[in-house]
């Protein structure tokens, strides 16, 4: 190559936490040769982002560049690194796959839902694989998930370093340490750039060690006289295996809730990531026979997510489990940033209904942070020694200090790049590096209903709905008799029933308004007159409810000349 | 070699903290071909050693082995590492030493007093040396002072790691960053076994870097309308160097007190680690005519030594600094295991003049430890992996929780030697290592008339008079007229312008008794009989001052017949 270049292309991961997906482009002399693809994630959504189930990263810009994907290369197995390949894997052109064991496990039982059967590498660690001019190596690392690698890259104009979602864990649970030597001999050899996680960048000191998280569940569940109920990420295989271990210990059936927990734990229990006794599996049927006090429930919706078996506990809604006085949830997980208001409002839900709720805002040794704190960030810096560096999978706010932490360390503030979604770096010989053109991205939805069609409008008024709750008037004319039929039902507004007088009087004002507009006109023409004639009988409903009740619920209205 | 063997043997260090020198033997069939001697440190006396000035290592194993003696390693320039050298190198048969800059310059210093010429060898690091069958690598580290080395010593049988007096500094304010990489390179290729530093065991996570010590310097200076006194080793160069800076900003005139203090100082400058404008170095007979808000002194006595600048501070008895109002005192150095109620003693007493007193209980900020806490322990287990680790450096309760540490990681409990002084280990072929023959060891001290003549007799005296005081009664007989004259004179005992009537009282008991004895003998026989009427008279006078006072001074009595 005469002139290389490499770009670092953030689709995602790079805002808020989640939707990981990073590219590195390799260029020469301005044309592209190869892309990387590093991850491959789904975002939560927001509290804001009401109904949405997911987002996935906007592939768009790699619409005509499949022919240069060389692969994508996956660091671990949380949804956020991994969850938006069965969306996107087809059309990013099924390009190979490489990563470790445990994460090809999820991907492969992922895409098996979806009837794709993915070209799929294991890696071996430490050895270098190459993808057209680009060579990747996988390293040892910690996080919350057995197998998370960070990838050394190199590249005609020098060796990047992706380190996302990591801690220094020097005793982590299950798996070796992370590889402190191959970190630091690919310092002492020279690195151009380091991504990293930043996550921890406000905390001080060095992450709690996943092991610490053991010792605690089983103190924890000594303490437990009823039913012991732990919630955490389901792709969280070291703290689950940690959980079901104690409960082992004291000889409590574990019973797994959550289709992704389900899903995970098969998974996992397969490669002997999760080697429990059979006679301990239990099943959600056999919960209400037990005694409370041999029963561990493992289960999903730590991120407060509605409708998750957690959510419905909270809200008495679940069908075979009811909370009692006694019964200890035990929360493993911290709130994604964004999430904290549903998290606590369970939290709240739950207590209320006399179970012992532990969660990390009371007990630190709960929840050691997948996430290296300020030492382990700095640790990172030292070993790998990178001339530039770009805090990513994390918010502005987490970059902004992570580049502070840079400084302390003696390096330029204007060598760490801060990064939106779409902002590019490209990196030139002789170790330059400067911010260059930016990719147009967008939120792409995912709800249960399809990929990427929810507008901002669906958002409003799931908002509206959300908090105002929604009055539906159907009116129903007879294009003959001219006779009409009013049906007003609401949900989510006033409790109907105590509040009939509301509706009948809704109702009328839908009669009289219709009259006065039709008095003047035939059937036919009426029929014309419908939109604004909806507009008007909105207006007034909208105006009635307010008066009425202070709200301003969604209002819908149908109008069928039959 | 056919049959190489080294053994461990620590002469000093192992169970005190201080007096750090330790052996490396290298064996062939039994027979002794190479010493490597590592540090040559002298102790802290406890407050039980009254009147010692200090203790040095037992070196009389080395007596007939001179000749195998390849060279003393020194790893920093502390006292406890270093400072026996004056005592001990010329009995050594002047070997060659090697160490960093600083330390090398220390040394000079210190054996140019005693008109000793040192072949000194400021090593490169990472570079490696041979000793007879060593091989030695110095590689840095970060502690309290510039230029603290690990040094890795290569044998026939493998690689062990001596890994004193070190924290993960990730950003220490002088010097570059502790070499990671060769400590994780040198664990890649194997380590038999770590000589570790032991001292934070008890302390959770990493140890604050010295950085953050600066900071709070400037803190404190700030806040600070008096004079600001600053007490820590006077080998703490790093240390020192961020407080003369502090006072550089705040225009405080930097003065130097005590001996210990302004040499190494002196040091310091001429190698340019003690960076400061000529102008702003002042002298102790300034101090009383600069405003007290225009003073910054530094001074030795951070262990409450007896006689140290600090303490006559504290007794009101300093020459040129009277303690008052609005001043501060910054006690930055936690005190040696042993040490803390002398310190506390002088805290309380400057405290009362009026001295606002900061010191490590206070305030967590303003020491930093030069010794890691427990996950710098971990850190360096982890980067070198040993088979067999043995903690030195600190007090056997450290050693015994450093232990757990490592069993934390997975090493067998049976692989950590808890060791006392002059108890060695052996490691023999194929990673064996076994506790072998003991050393044996005393200890010598050192006081201002010499080396090693301090008997337990004279430190039995030394606590009497410590509590009780001294009385001496001196009897003069004319040989002629036998005519007596008594003095009796005492310290430490009673006041004894008020207390007059008691020593007439016990003069007469002296002439009493010596006229009893000597009224039947003329005055030749008189001198016979000195020795046992020296006991009499010792015995009365006891006996006399017990019913009058209570106590029990030592009296000593001196009979001459003129």
């Amino acid at each position: 190559m005469t002139q290389p270049k490499v770009r670092f292309v953030p689709l995602g991961g790079i805002v808020g936490v989640t939707k990981n997906m990073y590219l590195y482009e390799l260029y020469d002399a301005d044309k592209l040769k190869d892309i990387l693809i590093v991850d491959c994630g789904i975002g939560f959504p927001s509290a804001a982002e009401l109904g949405v189930d997911l987002l996935i990263p906007d592939i768009s810009y790699l619409a005509d560049k499949k022919d240069k994907i060389r692969a994508i290369l996956l660091t671990h197995g949380h949804e956020d690194h991994i969850g938006a390949l069965p969306y996107h894997y087809e059309a990013l052109g099924l390009p190979p796959l490489y990563t470790g064991k445990l994460t090809a496990m999820f991907i492969e039982k992922k895409l098996e839902e979806f009837n794709i059967i993915p070209d799929l590498t294991v890696v071996k660690l430490r050895k270098e694989y190459e993808f057209g001019g680009f060579k990747a190596t996988f390293i040892n690392t910690a996080h919350s998930i057995p197998d998370t690698h960070h990838i050394i890259i190199k590249t005609p104009i020098g060796t990047l370093y992706h380190g996302q979602d990591f801690k220094m864990d020097l005793t982590p649970p299950y798996g070796a340490p992370p590889d402190f030597y191959s970190m630091t001999k690919v310092g002492e050899e020279g690195v151009l750039a380091l991504m990293s996680d930043a996550l921890g960048a406000f905390r001080e000191g060095m992450t709690l060690s996943e092991s610490v998280v053991g010792e605690s569940f089983e103190e924890e569940m000594r303490k437990t006289k009823g039913k012991f109920i732990m919630t955490t990420f389901a792709s969280n295989i070291s703290r689950i295996r940690q959980c079901a271990e104690a409960a082992v210990k004291f000889n409590r059936k574990i019973i797994f809730l959550g289709r992704t927990m389900t899903k995970n734990t098969e998974s996992a229990k397969e490669i002997g990531y999760l080697p429990l006794p059979e006679k301990l599996i239990g099943d959600e049927r056999e919960i209400m026979k037990l005694p409370p006090n041999k029963v561990c429930i493992i289960a999903t919706g730590s991120q407060g997510q509605d409708g998750s078996a957690i959510a419905k506990m909270a809200q008495n809604q679940h069908r075979s489990i009811k909370i009692q006085a006694g019964d200890k949830i035990f929360f493993s997980s911290d709130p994604i940033p964004g999430n904290e208001e549903e998290v606590y409002a369970i939290i709240e839900q739950l207590a209320l209904r006399g179970a012992d709720v532990v969660y990390s805002d009371v007990s630190e040794q709960i929840h050691a942070s997948g996430h290296g704190n300020i030492d382990d960030l700095k640790l990172l810096l030292r070993f790998t020694q990178p001339k530039y560096a770009i805090p990513i999978g994390s918010t502005i706010r987490h970059h902004m200090q992570y580049q502070n932490l840079c400084t302390e360390l003696g390096m330029k503030r204007e060598n760490v790049f801060l990064l939106n979604e779409g902002q590019t770096i490209t990196f030139e010989g002789a170790g330059k590096a400067r911010q260059s053109e930016t990719i147009e991205t967008q939120s792409i939805y995912v709800d249960a209903y399809g990929v990427g069609d929810i507008g901002n409008m669906v958002l409003r008024d799931r908002k509206t709905l959300s908090s105002e709750g929604i009055a539906v008037g159907v009116l129903i004319i007879d294009g003959q008799s001219k006779q009409m039929d009013v049906r007003i039902v609401s949900r989510g507004f006033v409790f109907e029933k105590g509040e009939q007088g509301l509706f009948d009087e809704a109702a009328n004002i839908v009669k009289r308004v219709a009259s006065n507009r039709l008095a003047p006109v035939g059937a036919n023409e009426a029929s014309m007159e419908i939109p604004s004639l909806k507009k008007e009988v909105i207006r007034e409903l909208e105006r009635y409810f307010k008066d009425q009740t202070g709200r301003m619920p969604l209002v819908i209205v149908e109008i069928i000349v039959a």
